[in-house]
């Protein structure tokens, strides 16, 4: 199976059909973290298609959209989940 | 000099006053990338002042704020700056 790696999918899209068709886009593939940002574990071959699907979505004078490649572990901080006198390393 | 290291704070904050604070917070030592999107390159003290400074800013049953280490290089595809047909590798 092809080796998949993690990413981070955020974006400010203006127009509400385009916003919709993303997020309906990435709601198949990916776990929504928040309000325009989603975690995925994509391959290499799903990585390309997902920007194909993508691109039609984005007004590159309007919108933004930007994935970032993400650590397997041990690299994320959720600061409402945790006690608040504990900080966190990652 | 302390090494620094590469992050991504995005928020999702209900309150306008609560978010304004974090907006101005994160303003001063990062960068905006998008709407409640910044990238900051940070030492372990600076990311553990920072958390500290962000906590009042959250409601933990309301907000979403989350702290994403990244990789330093070759980590990021913004899907709106380049050509339509030009898919990226990261």
């Amino acid at each position: 199976m092809a080796d998949k790696r993690k990413f981070l999918i955020c974006y400010d899209i203006v127009d509400s059909k385009r916003l919709r068709r993303a997020h309906r886009l990435l709601s198949d593939i990916a776990m929504s973290v928040q309000y325009s940002v989603f975690e995925a574990e994509l391959s290499n071959a799903e990585l390309q298609q997902l920007q194909e699907k993508l691109m039609p979505c984005i007004d590159s004078e309007a919108d933004k959209l930007t994935i970032y490649r993400l650590f397997k572990t041990n690299a994320k901080i959720d600061l409402a989940v945790h006690d608040d006198d504990e900080l966190l390393y990652i």
